[in-house]
């Protein structure tokens, strides 16, 4: 496994092996990596790609209150993980060598980045968008790999590429979880022992609006009150959201008729956690298994 | 010449001849050429590249009173003059397939774009960036020429280049000029017989910037004077900035210690032109000739 630190190199290291008409697939994270992030790894693996991940904690996504200080930065055994999924190429840039001191220019980001962590996080998807399109222009791959966790993230990413015309496919993969349901997130590891209980009242809840769904609850106003609910019997320390939204522009909706996407972030303890899942009305779900 | 419309086309057309270990010199233009227009084109034939050219009105760089709707559209002298060029390939895309109905990212310009144009003309350079990005994506040229005439467009495009790493050098080149020293623009052609005559003052008022450099006058207030005083000369109908700028910022100098870009914006009849020339102290000329 290569591990790069210079932007140069990374460049021309991909641009070499793009010409031997191999396929890139990157994945982008900010270290801290979990089964999550590594599934990312696998799966550009068994596409037969070259891997290339890249680990930088990138602050312009971070606000003023935003915990990029004590942001987990385990770098050793980041690189070993990898190693280990039989990743590729590593890239880890030096901070100042991402943003000069000069640096002025950010991308402007899609309306689908209004909402929720948009609306929460002033800022956030400005400096997503502008990291990620910095890092498909440094490492020219074919296919980028992000966790359906940070549903949102993807969407904004998804859209940002429609609009610029970036020659790269975005792949959406299926969120990572604990056997009793948390999503993995390299935030659980400040959860405490207590918290930790407590924060699979996220994965309950989206489980509970499939649930009632299946039952035949279809409204905005009973499934966002049946996961509050839920939530609260956790209990979580406060409900940044819990809504129930169309899959493409993320807005509202008010009934359900096919499928949508319950998107829940509370506060457990001191640590902020986001999850989110696909509900689907019983017909759709039958279409889908006779696919 | 091979003419795309296509977007599709156009990256695997040039994906395939980058394969082909060929270099590609990018001309991005808005139609209605002229001799500055073709010797960009001349340029990337005489470093031996692949020259592709763009023909694109772009709707997000105009303004709610600026002129859209007039701007010329001359698409066939326009082909036969880039075949008579050599120039290999033009990308000629259709409006609405370069801005589809939902799009919404956008590039945030840099700082150099806050003054002057960028001033005068609100969301211009918004619209510069994001169309140069795109165009960018679609044909992932090694180097891409601009007209020095923009002198603060290309400033924007450079610090884009920077700020976003995008893999593409960017060429700046002399304005051609009228023998009487008029900057070759699409909007001349909207000049009255009488307009054109008065129009070569902004060429004459950046000279003799250049003069009164030359005889020891280097305050930003004594240069700018002289330009104002030489465009009422012309006369000019209104001038909307006379200014001694620092080459890599745009701020205003105050006083020119060795070079500067004298630049100008003024309105002549109902048309709005723009120009500028680097000025440089005697002794920075004297380097220049024997370097």
């Amino acid at each position: 496994m290569k591990i790069i630190h210079d932007l140069n190199e990374i460049y021309a290291q991909i641009d070499f092996v793009r010409r031997d008409a191999k396929r890139i697939g990157l994945v982008p994270t900010m270290g801290a990596l979990h089964a999550g992030h590594l599934s990312l790894v696998q799966r550009a693996k068994q596409d037969g790609e070259i891997a290339v991940a890249t680990i930088f904690v990138n602050p312009t996504q971070f606000g003023p209150k935003d915990d990029l200080a004590k942001y987990p930065r385990t770098l050793d055994s980041d690189l070993t993980a990898l190693r280990e999924q039989g990743c590729d190429i590593v890239f880890v840039p030096p901070s100042d060598r991402i943003y000069s001191g000069s640096h002025s220019t950010f991308v402007e980001p899609p309306s689908v980045a209004r909402r929720w962590e948009g609306e929460l996080r002033p800022g956030h998807f400005r400096g997503v968008a502008t990291i990620v399109l910095k890092l498909f222009q440094l490492i020219p791959a074919h296919v980028a790999y992000f966790g359906r966790k940070d549903y949102q993230q993807v969407a904004v990413i998804q859209a940002m590429v429609d609009d610029l015309n970036l020659p790269i496919r975005i792949e959406a993969c299926e969120t990572v979880r604990e056997p009793d349901g948390l999503a993995m997130s390299s935030r659980n590891r400040y959860l405490s022992k207590e918290d930790r209980v407590r924060a699979v009242g996220l994965w309950r809840a989206l489980s509970l609006a499939q649930r009632r769904l299946d039952a035949g609850e279809n409204t905005r106003a009973s499934l966002e009150a049946a996961m509050r609910a839920e939530l609260e019997k956790a209990p979580v320390d406060s409900i940044d959201y819990a809504a129930i939204v169309h899959p493409g522009s993320m807005e509202p909706v008010e009934v359900v008729e096919e499928s949508a996407i319950a998107i829940i972030a509370a506060r457990v303890g001191s640590t902020r956690l986001i999850d989110n899942m696909t509900i689907m009305a019983k017909e759709v779900q039958r279409m889908e298994r006779t696919e």
